[in-house]
C-alpha cells in the first residue's frame, strides 16, 4: 500500500470538506450536484475513449490500482538474488540454476534463467527479454498517458459545464433571486473539473511516471544480471556494476553490512 | 469500424444534451445558434485554410473517416505472411513469390515482393521501400496537423465570437431586459468552441497519432522482413526478429499457440 | 497565387463582418474604432522592433507577401532538370554544361553548376552551396520569427488596451448610462488583438514554416544533384536518388509516364 | 547564507505588506484567513504528497535549507587541492596520498583518493564516483521536482478555494450586504496561491536548479581530477585541464595572482 | 546605439499614452500609482532576487545597456583581418604576428594571437580560447535569464497587486461611488505588468538572445582563424572557410568587392 498516496488524497479531500463546512453559511449539499458530475467525468471519459484504443482505456482501473496498491521495487533483493545465482552458476554450472528456479519470484527474472538453462545464444536472449522490457513501457506510457489526459479533459469539460449553466441562468432572469443559485450551480462544474485535475490524475499521472521508472530500472538490472550470469563473470564483479544503478542507499551489499 | 471512438463521441454529445434538458428551465433551443456556428466553425476552417496547403487541408475528411473507420493492424498476421514468404523462397527461390503474389493483400508488401522478385538490389529496394514510408508519415504528420490546428482554432474564435457578441449586448443596454439574452448568445460560441476542441478535435488528434504510429510499425516491419528474405534468412530467425517488434500478446507464434 | 490563403483570409474576415451584420441591434461601426487599432497594432510592432535587429524587421512585408504570392516549388521539374544536365556532362564533359546553363532558370543551380564549370574542387562547391542554404535558412527562420511574435504580442496588447479601457470607464462612473458603451470600446483591443493573432499572423506563420521547408528541401535537392553530375554519376542511378527526397506523385520520371 | 535569497524574500513579502497598510480604507486583518491558508497550503501539499514517494516528499526541508544555507561551490579551491595532490602523488607516490587525506574536507574527494590509496582500477574509480554522482542528481531532481510542483499545484487549490468561497457566497444573496465580503474571502485563496507560487515555490526551485548544477560541477572536477592524479599526469596539465570548467575568475591560479 | 530598441520602446510608450490622452473622460493621471508600480516592480525584483545567485542579478544593468548599445559585429572586419594576419604569419613566420599585435582591437582575437606568438600549443590555445568562449556564453545566458524572469513575474506580480485591490475593495463597499475607482486602481497593477512584460522584458530577453549569438559567433570566428593561422594554411583558404560562417552578403572579400 503506497501510504503518501492514500494520506496525500484524505488528507487533500478532508481539507476542502473542512474548509466548506466551517464556512459561515454553507452547507456541503450546495457542493454535491449530480448533473455536473455527469458532465465533468462523463465528458473527460467520453474525450478519453475517442482518444485511445479501447483496450488502454479499459487498463485504467488496472493502473489507477497500481497508485495505491504499488511496492516499492526492492533493488537490493534483486541484485542479491541475482549475485547468488552467479555463484550457483560459477560453482555448479549454467544448467544448476534449474534447482533455484522455483525460489525466484520475480517472473522476467524466471524468463531469462529459463532461456539460459536452455541454452539459449546469449543475444537471443538480450533481444527477448528486451522486447519484453519494451513491451512493457509502452504498456505504461499507454496507461500514464490515459491519465494524463483525464487530467487534462476534466477541467476542460468543467468549463464546458459552466459555460452551460451559465447560459440557463441568463436566459431564465425574469426571477433575480434565482440568478444566485444559478450561477452557484454554474461554477460547480468548473470545481469539480479543478478538483479531479489537480487531487486526483495529475498527481496520479506523476506517480505512475515515478513507479513506471522504478519498474523498468528493475527490469534493466536483471537483464544486466543475465547477461553477467551467462557470460560467466565474477559474482562480485556483476555486484558491483548492477550496484552502479541504484543510490547508494539502496544497494544489496551495502544493506547487509548495515 | 473502431468502437471506441464512437462510442465516446456518442455518450459525450448525449451526456451534455441531458445534461441541457434536465436543468430545470432550460430548453435545447436555447444552445442553438447558427450565426454562432458558422463564427467558430467558418473561423476555425478559415484560420486553417490560411495555415496549410490547399491539399493538405482537402484531405481532412479523408483523415476524420480513419478515426472512425481505421481497423487494427494485424501484426502478427502480417509476420505470418512474411515467415510464409520466406519459407516459400527458401524453398524454391525468390522467383516462386512471384506465385504467392496474390494472396498477399497488402500493397507495401506487394511492391517489396515485387522488387525482390524483378532482382533489384537491395538497397535499392530499401531505398524505393524507405521513400514510400517517409511518405507516408509525411502525409499523416500533415493529416494530423490540420485536425491540431482545428483543435486550437476552435476555442480562439469562440472567444472572438463572445467578444463580438458581449460588444453588441453592451451597445445596447437601454433594454436592460435583453441583457441575459444577449450575454447568452455571447457565451455560446465560447461553448461551441470548448465543444469541438475538446471533445472532436484534440480526441481526433490523439487517436489519429496512435492510428498512424501503428500504421507505420507494420510498414517497418514488412522492409524488416523483404530485407530478411531478400537475404535468405532462415524463416525462424525472420520471426524471431520481427516479433520484437511487437508486445508479446500479438505475436505470431505465440497466437498460433494460444 | 496561394489560392487557400487568400479564400481563408476572405472567407474568415466575411464570416465575422456577416455576423456582425446579422445580429439584432447592432451595427458594424460599432466594431471600428481607431485609437484601439492603434494600440493592438502599433503595440505588436513596437514590441517587434525591440525584439528584432531593425533588418528583420523591414524584411516583413517581403515575408508576408510570400504568404500569398508563393508558388510551389516544382520538384519534379528540377530533379528532370538536373539528370538532362547529368546527361549532358556524361555524355560532352563537365564544360559542355556552361552551354546549358541559360536553360536554367534557378539561381541556385546556376551557381553549383558555374562553380562546376570553373573547375572547382567538390568540397569547396558542397561549402559554397550549403553556405547559401544555411544563409536563406536563417533568413527564413528570422522572417518567421516576426511574424510568430505579431501573433503573439498581438493578443497582448489586445489586453493593455482594454484595461487601459476598463481603468478610464471605471473612472467615470458618475454617468451609469455610459457604462455599456465605455465597456464595449475597452473590449474592441481585445477583439483585435483576438483577431489579428488567431486569423492573420499565426496562421501566416504556419504557412510561412511550410513554404521555407519546401523551398529548403528543392535546395538541398539541387546540392545533391550537383554532387552526382560532378561525380560523373549515371543519370539514372542521380534521378532514383534525388527522387527519394520527395513524395511519389510529385516525382519526375513517374510524372512524365503519367 | 545565501544573502539574495533572504533579501528577496523579505523585500517581497514587506512591499506586499506595505502596499496593503499604505490603501486608504484597508486594514491587514482582512488579509489572513486561516480556512484559505488550509485549503492552498494543505491541498497543494496533499497533491504533492500523492505525486512523490514519501521520501521526496520528507526531504523537503532539507531541500528548501539549502535554498537560504547554500554557500557558493569554491572551484579554485577544490582544483588548487587537487592539484596539490597531484604534486603529493606525483612526487612521493600514490600512498603517499594517504597522509594527506586529513587535509581534505570535501567527502567526495575523500572517497575517490582513498579508493586510489587502495589501488582500486581506474575503471572502477570512475564508475563509483560516477554512480554517486548520479545518485546525486537524482536526488537534487527530486528534490527540485517537489519544489516545482508546489509551485505548480498552489495557484490551482488557490482557485478551487475561489470556487468554492463564490458557490458559498452565491447560496447565501439574501443579505446583499454580505456580497461584498463573501467574495473579499473568496479571493483571498487564489491571490495566497499567487504569492506561495511566484514568491516562493517559483523562485526557490529556480535557485535549486543553479545551485544544484554547481554542485554537480564540483563533483566532476573531483572526478576528472582523480582521473588525472591516478594517471601521474603533470600537476600543471591537470590545472589547466580543470580550470576549463570553470569561468575565468574563479580559476584556481589566476586567483592566486590576482 | 540600436535604433530599433529606441524606436520601438519611444513609439510603444507614446501610442499608450496617446491612446490614454485622447480617449474622452480620461485623465493620464488615474494611470500613475506609485504603490501599484512598487507591488509590481518591486515583487518582479523580489523574486528574481530569489530565483538568481546576487551576481547574476547585479549583472542586470550592464545586459540592459546592451540593449540599447550594442553595435552590431563586423562580421567582415574580423575575417579581413583574420586574413591580414595570415598573410603576415606566412610571409614572415608566426613571430611577426607581435608587431600586427597594436593594431587587432578585439580583445579575444588579441589573447589568441599573443599565445600563438608565444607558442602555445594548438590543443591548449583551442581549449582556453574555448573555455573563454564558453564563459561568456555562461554569462549571455545568466544575464538573458534575469530579463526572461523578470517578463514572467511581472505579470504574476501584476495580478496579485489586482487581488488585493480588489480584497480592500470589496471589504469597502459600504460607499457605492468608490466601487469605480477601487477597481480602477486594482486593475493598474495588472496593467503595469502586461506592459512592463509585453513591451520592455519580453522583448529585450528576445534581442539579447539574438545580440549574444551574434557576439558567439564572432568568438567562434576568432577561433577558427587563429587555428588556421597557427596551421599555416593559405589565407585565401582560411577567408574562403571563414566567410561560409556568415550570410554572403556580410562577407569579407564579396565587400571589398561592392
Amino acid at each position: 500500500m503506497d501510504i503518501a498516496s492514500v494520506v496525500g488524497l484524505l488528507v487533500g479531500a478532508s481539507l476542502l470538506i473542512v474548509a466548506v463546512v466551517i464556512a459561515p453559511g454553507s452547507a456541503l449539499g450546495a457542493f454535491i450536484d449530480y448533473p455536473s458530475m455527469m458532465v465533468v467525468v462523463g465528458g473527460a471519459i467520453s474525450a478519453v475513449l475517442i482518444s485511445f484504443p479501447l483496450k488502454n482505456f479499459l487498463g485504467l482501473f488496472r493502473v489507477l490500482k497500481k497508485v495505491f496498491f504499488n511496492k516499492q521495487e526492492n533493488f537490493g533483493g534483486i541484485i542479491e538474488q541475482l549475485v547468488s545465482l552467479a555463484e550457483t552458476a560459477r560453482r555448479d554450472g549454467l544448467l544448476a540454476l534449474e534447482g533455484k528456479l522455483e525460489e525466484v519470484a520475480n517472473p522476467f527474472m524466471v524468463l531469462g534463467i529459463q532461456m539460459t538453462v536452455d541454452g539459449t545464444r546469449p543475444e537471443v536472449i538480450e533481444d527477448v527479454l528486451r522486447s519484453e522490457l519494451d513491451a512493457v513501457a509502452t504498456r505504461h506510457k499507454a496507461g500514464k498517458g490515459v491519465v494524463d489526459q483525464l487530467g487534462r479533459f476534466a477541467p476542460a469539460f468543467g468549463m464546458i459545464g459552466t459555460l452551460m449553466g451559465l447560459i440557463i441562468m441568463l436566459g431564465n432572469m425574469s426571477d433575480p433571486s434565482s440568478i444566485g443559485s444559478g450561477m452557484a450551480v454554474a461554477l460547480i462544474t468548473t470545481l469539480y473539473g479543478a478538483i479531479m485535475s489537480n487531487l486526483i490524475f495529475l498527481p496520479f499521472a506523476q506517480k505512475l511516471g515515478f513507479i513506471n521508472q522504478q519498474e523498468l530500472l528493475a527490469m534493466e538490472i536483471v537483464v544486466r544480471g543475465i547477461k553477467g550470469i551467462q557470460a560467466g563473470d565474477n559474482p562480485r564483479v556483476i555486484e558491483q556494476k548492477l550496484n552502479t544503478f541504484v543510490p547508494p542507499n539502496t544497494r544489496a551489499s551495502e544493506k547487509k553490512a548495515a
